[in-house]
């Protein structure tokens, strides 16, 4: 079913002008009654609209702010290789660099950005995804807290999304503050999505694999030495990988990518964390906290910043984003940190990694390094008491 | 089952004097472990009571803080035509005026306001709802946010509840904020619903329709142009509506409504959302973002603003309520602005409808209006790069 | 399964030094685009490491900045009285003390505290408890909020947990803020919890009963006169328990512990509210408000505090936990104030219970005051209109 049914002002079309007539548009009791809660609800706000007029503007091609892109890019959509029997798609800076997540954008407040998408997609597979036989086959590139026009809105209702083989000019607007208009700026920890694929809210397109993350910077931002990406997803994943794919870092030359997350201690570490799907997920880090603001850092005054709730375990429903900046490492040290969901379920069937925090050197001590056979079971045992572990390094047994 | 379950300080009797008698209350091991944790849970607080005396003070009408109510409304909860099977019940300044939600109500901190309360939900269709025999038939008046005694609290448990055909005056105080006391203040979004239709917690009655929202202003806070109460529930709705039933603008004339969210490009756009049931959603508005505070904007100095997240999805579980306020099209122009929850089998189940912003002389521009026939498929493609979307218009079938 | 693989830069091995081989790793096509998208990403932040030196420090006991502990104190795991056929373990000052929730731990910014646990718990219940044959056997304390090293991390990845019969002490450092490391502070409301006991994730251990709350207070922090510690877990419960077992307040002589929230008119009470299992909930206190700060207190000026969301419901996940202050019966007066989620299903099934509030001279008026049998049906409707409810207080039976 498409979730939108709606009926606009037609465009070649004059309503007669006028005061609404509010009443004697219902055809029974109950329309009337919901047309009289419909005065009721009104007082509150400023009465009706006038009728419309007969001659309308047409949807500007660039949100108000923006009157030619600072910067363009090229943006690719493409499939990848099946992950069993499950499709799996892709955004990239380039075809070949396509992956989920996508590639992690950053703008700065003010800036404008034109983005043109490439469809690479197959038709066959969009088919295939299809919930529906009459909705239209695309990939979109739908994105949250940034401004753009319907033409840049990514959605199928409003045609702004690329059938296969095409491409279109997406253009996001980072609006600033501004307190005489109301604006409330852009700045933050948001993501971009496919909006399409499959059926109206491209359900099928975010389940496999077309989103990303995106920050936007407010000038002066504290800026981070490491960014990650983390989506937390149905089916208990993270990044759509779970268990031991969430953590493939190679232990003698571990690099930075989604499915390693690393860092050295005093490097300053920023995930971006998204929510999709169906489900709710905690965002978990071991030994680490954040401040509950919208860069995950407390600044201004002390009173300012004695009103903040420090966390470790934040909560996100689908389409929620947001922002953790942490210290790798400070006082806690070097280490294999745990990030995980707390739902004890989504943890339990794979919904964790680890943070790896190596010491000021790039090094990791040895008192914790062992593998996955050691960590199942091993006839090692802890020592007791507040004996260092390090003593215990010996007693496990490394591949 | 009833919830509460509780054996309270008989009012005619004296308990014994002298310090509690904490341990020999327990008649089995177990209950003496838990005696025994008591005593140390209560080394954490001040301490137990000394046992309370003979005489007591009974429940007072009205809060401390309002002396006499500033204002007095009346409301009725009434039984409206069925949906298919489903019984619906909605509150209305008039027994003919009546819906879900009902209507929006609007105080400003400090001010008392006196609701008298008409029940004129018939017995038996109470009866109906009830999911014990021997739980009593009312409707009550339950509010967040603002303050009221035992006798407002709108309970069963209060026996603050109005029985069929009968009255019943609540008396709800928007205390203001004082630091002497620590009163927070009650300036806020909050909502108003039944809590004794069904069972002890008035299940039935909020399924049905018995709920409305609530804004609390702090004097000088900025008023909106316009005010829509969005409540999310189970089986994916919106205001007990979903699919094409949330949105049923009538397109010559578009008026709001609960199921018609209009603006104009400029108009101040007030949302106070609200989750009722047992499921939790997220509120997400395409192309417009808002404060996380109080109000959904950012006031006092950049730094203060600077710690503030700014989001367009937040995520509300059964009994959150919240404050979202944006102006209209303001950079990204008119269109029809998705409005939905972003749990995807939601959004796919119909919790989904359009804010549609006009422009400024209340028109739609042309591009993006097209019919449902039109947006469920069409063998019109969008047309590839940046060309405006006026330029499709012509392409889509308009009724 | 374990939710943890991984791979570490193993102890005694040197590996290749210079730029890391970030091509010619992968073994397929699909693992080139991995890879390949890791480069991508490393853009954002600060790029590679360099390969690991040869020698590497060992893991730290104590947290930086702990130079030795301030305080040490002894805490126990042991077994409860199984709840029908369902373990029970619990934390204790003192074996004989232990219960679920644990002690309420209470900690201040700048502090250190070491703690020695001590485990009980049998072998055989452990093993009971086990989901996969090879996960070792133990209880251990992992914490939120505060600093520690991976010693006392508590999991089992990090051999930080205590077998059967043994003990091991773990170091916590309430971290103060500090703007020039960064640091955003440990004040806060957190919680403490087994991560052993079954799998990786603690599961069983956290269903059993091993968790409690954990306040780190600011120097100046104001401070409250009584504070309960309430968690809501899976199957609607508060603290393990629902329905008529979470107030077993004796009405005689009302003492504050885990099923007993009772607190006398102007008294300053303080909730840690904590979320386990694998549901959402939300924390709902009736006539009772607070503010979504680290406190739920507004400080600072007027500016400040207008920014705040004051509410008084909040959703909760697995893992979060919240404070919540509120003034005891400002303005609403005493009376039998329910508390519960409002997720209808969860305290429709017995996730409710009441804060009672004593009036000045630790009194509970008699108008509220009724048996469970007389809240569950009664002969006597409430009076209509506003007649003070005291006058209804005959009409109800008291036992």
């Amino acid at each position: 079913m498409t979730a939108f049914a709606w009926r606009l002002t037609e465009a070649g079309r004059t309503p007669e002008p006028g005061p609404p007539p509010l009443a004697g548009t219902g055809s029974t009791a109950r329309r009337m009654l919901v047309v009289a809660v419909i005065v009721a609800l009104t007082l509150v706000g400023a009465g009706g609209f006038a009728a419309a007029g007969s001659t309308a503007a047409v949807f500007a091609e660039r949100p108000d702010g923006c009157d030619r892109p600072d910067r363009s890019i090229t943006l690719y959509a493409v499939e990848l290789p099946r992950d069993g029997n499950q499709i799996r798609l892709g955004y990239g800076r380039t075809p070949e660099t396509a992956s989920y997540p996508g590639p992690t954008m950053e703008m700065t407040e003010g800036e404008c950005l034109a983005i043109t998408l490439h469809n690479q997609v197959p038709a066959a597979t969009l088919e295939q995804l299809r919930t529906e036989p009459t909705h239209p086959l695309g990939v979109s590139l739908h994105v949250h807290g940034v401004k753009y026009t319907q033409l840049s809105d990514g959605t199928a209702q409003s045609y702004s999304y690329v059938p296969p083989g095409q491409s279109r000019t997406y253009t996001w607007y980072a609006q600033k503050r501004d307190r005489t208009t109301g604006s409330p700026g852009t700045a933050g920890y948001w993501w971009y999505h496919d909006h399409v694929v499959g059926g109206p809210h491209g359900t099928q397109g975010l389940g496999a694999g077309l989103f990303g993350g995106l920050v936007v910077r407010r000038p002066g931002d504290q800026r981070p030495d490491r960014t990650y990406t983390t989506v937390f997803g149905d089916r208990q994943s993270i990044n759509l990988r779970r268990g031991a794919d969430t953590d493939t870092c190679d232990h003698d030359n571990p690099q930075p990518g989604p499915t390693c997350v690393v860092a050295k201690k005093g490097e300053r570490v920023e995930f971006i964390v998204v929510g999709i799907g169906n489900d709710m997920h905690t965002f978990h880090l071991h030994g680490h906290s954040w401040a509950d603001t919208r860069t995950g850092l407390v600044t201004g005054t002390n009173a300012q910043a004695d009103q903040v709730p420090i966390i470790d375990n934040k909560t996100l429903g689908p389409g929620d984003s947001f922002g953790v900046q942490v210290v790798a490492g400070d006082s806690v040290g070097p280490g294999h940190w745990m990030l995980h969901c707390h739902m004890q379920f989504h943890s339990d069937a794979g919904m964790s990694t680890l943070m790896h925090v190596l010491d000021e050197d790039g090094k990791m001590p040895p008192g914790g390094g062992h593998d996955h056979t050691a960590a199942k079971g091993a006839a090692a045992p802890p020592g007791a008491g507040t004996a260092a572990r390090a003593d215990d390094a010996g007693t496990h047994q490394h591949k």
